[in-house]
């Protein structure tokens, strides 16, 4: 494998760089909190002082931060990939970012004769742990051919979705799908057990039909015990949101799922549950209930 | 088996009493709308001249109709069942009906030494066809042992989950979860065509992951196409949700994701499109794009 850096050693991309490492890539990293690569350098991993330094000893540079401003941050900031990159190299974002920033990124790094791909990830801490995530790819076939096998350490499921943008709409796409499927989740066993059933048996009776989903079959447990251990951060679904709404503003398309579910989270987020997992939107309906209308009513 | 009755054979009943004689129930058959019977008859079925008829041949009648005034019609109107059935014999009704209405009506039944289970079914047309129905069923232990063997002949997944009534608050869940389910995958679907990803390849990508659903599976396709065949009417589920949001008026509690899908359902049949499949909700987000906003916008 070529050499690779890694910037960006949270959750999702400590894993993750070291799954490049079980496959034998040499691997530069570097965190802008330092003390996260220290599990990593014992692997066998080098670290650098900037990302600037990561991209010049590395010819495939991977990017793992939060939101569009990190991602330009690392790339054009003091100290930046750009920087550091020479002529050649490639860029892999696996950051969630606007797609319209991501076409912006790209030709700014052409300019500089670096390559782009944009291939945001599903899939979560544990899929990156087990290295079984999904990326939603974007970039030119070539420079998307040079970053499969680096992708292929790392998850399972590599889709090529068109240019450099694609894989952040695909991501979006998925942030949107999965807001009706936890709503609808949440919505529907809140309501079984106001009624009184039993709630467990009625997730097995809804499994064998046209409800079953990922989300029904884990993450209804969470909202019958009413906790919410992580998963995935309901605050990082709602940053996911904020770019499916924009991309939809600029086509002109109206999102009244994605819109109703932002809205919720946002309440959630105020109230202090941004840091549970996203099931906690069950809660959402729960705290929306009026706790006497049910009083002397016997449950079903 | 028991000698079987069968009132109301429309789309979904006829496959059930088909299924009903596979299985060797000696049976008689009534719907209101005359000229149903024909093929069943042929199967070698007996016809009854009513609903009351049935129930006098009969040890266990299945009520299979539309909504909760049908219901009540066959039951207890002129010539319904409550003036056939003979002590100690059995109702199940497979309607998708009010909860309450069934708790009711199965105190008016007890009152002629008449038991009843309610068991309304998800899977569609082709769950009735083919045996593989889910049930969702409420009522008495000893009353939902007698009901089991007919439900085994007609479904897959039969599952006991409290007093009469249970069973209808279930599928009123399953109608909730579908709601945002589909709600999710149509904004989606349309969200990736628009900004120009190929549908199918995203579908494939989407699959593997947290977005994952039977929804996603089956009715992803028919977005795509714009196409909506039948598959499960919309009007259907937009009956069956007002039946849901009745229950959570009652406990109290609101359910955004389904009365949002509820107001759109109600612009959609407006529109004439009660009759297509529930997927048609995909072209309520399509009409409500603003045509002009995407204009000489390059496609991601």
């Amino acid at each position: 494998m070529e050499r690779i850096g890694f910037v960006g050693l949270g959750t999702m991309g400590a894993s993750m760089a070291a799954n490049l490492l079980r496959a034998g890539a040499p691997l530069t990293v570097w965190n802008r909190t330092p003390g996260q690569a220290g599990p990593l350098l014992e692997m066998g991993a080098q670290a650098a002082e900037s990302a600037a330094a990561v991209a010049t000893r590395s010819e495939i540079s991977v990017v793992c931060v939060s939101d569009t401003p990190d991602v330009e941050a690392v790339l054009f900031g003091p100290g930046g990939i750009a920087e550091g990159a020479t002529r050649g190299s490639l860029v892999i974002d696996c950051s969630t970012i606007s797609p319209d920033a991501t076409r912006e990124f790209g030709r700014r790094l052409a300019e500089l004769g670096v390559a782009m791909v944009d291939a945001p990830v599903s899939g979560g801490s544990e899929g990156a742990r087990l290295g079984t995530l999904t990326f939603f790819v974007g970039g030119d076939e070539a420079a998307v051919v040079r970053a499969r096998p680096v992708l292929g350490a790392m998850g399972k499921t590599i889709t090529h979705l068109g240019p450099l943008g694609s894989g952040q709409a695909g991501k979006a796409v998925n942030q949107v799908i999965i807001s009706g499927a936890y709503l609808g989740v949440a919505e529907g066993i809140v309501l079984g057990m106001r009624a009184g059933l039993d709630p467990r048996r009625l997730v097995e009776a809804l499994s064998g039909g046209s409800a079953q989903s990922w989300v029904l079959a884990n993450r209804s447990g969470r909202m019958i015990d009413d906790e919410y251990p992580l998963g995935f951060r309901l605050a990082l679904h709602r940053k996911d949101l904020g770019i499916a709404l924009e991309l939809a503003r600029g086509l002109g398309l109206p999102l009244p799922v994605a819109a109703l579910t932002a809205s919720l989270e946002d309440v959630l987020m105020a109230e202090g549950h941004g840091d549970e997992d996203m099931s906690v939107l069950a809660h959402a309906i729960q705290a929306g209930a009026t706790g006497d209308a049910g009083a002397g009513r016997r449950p079903v």
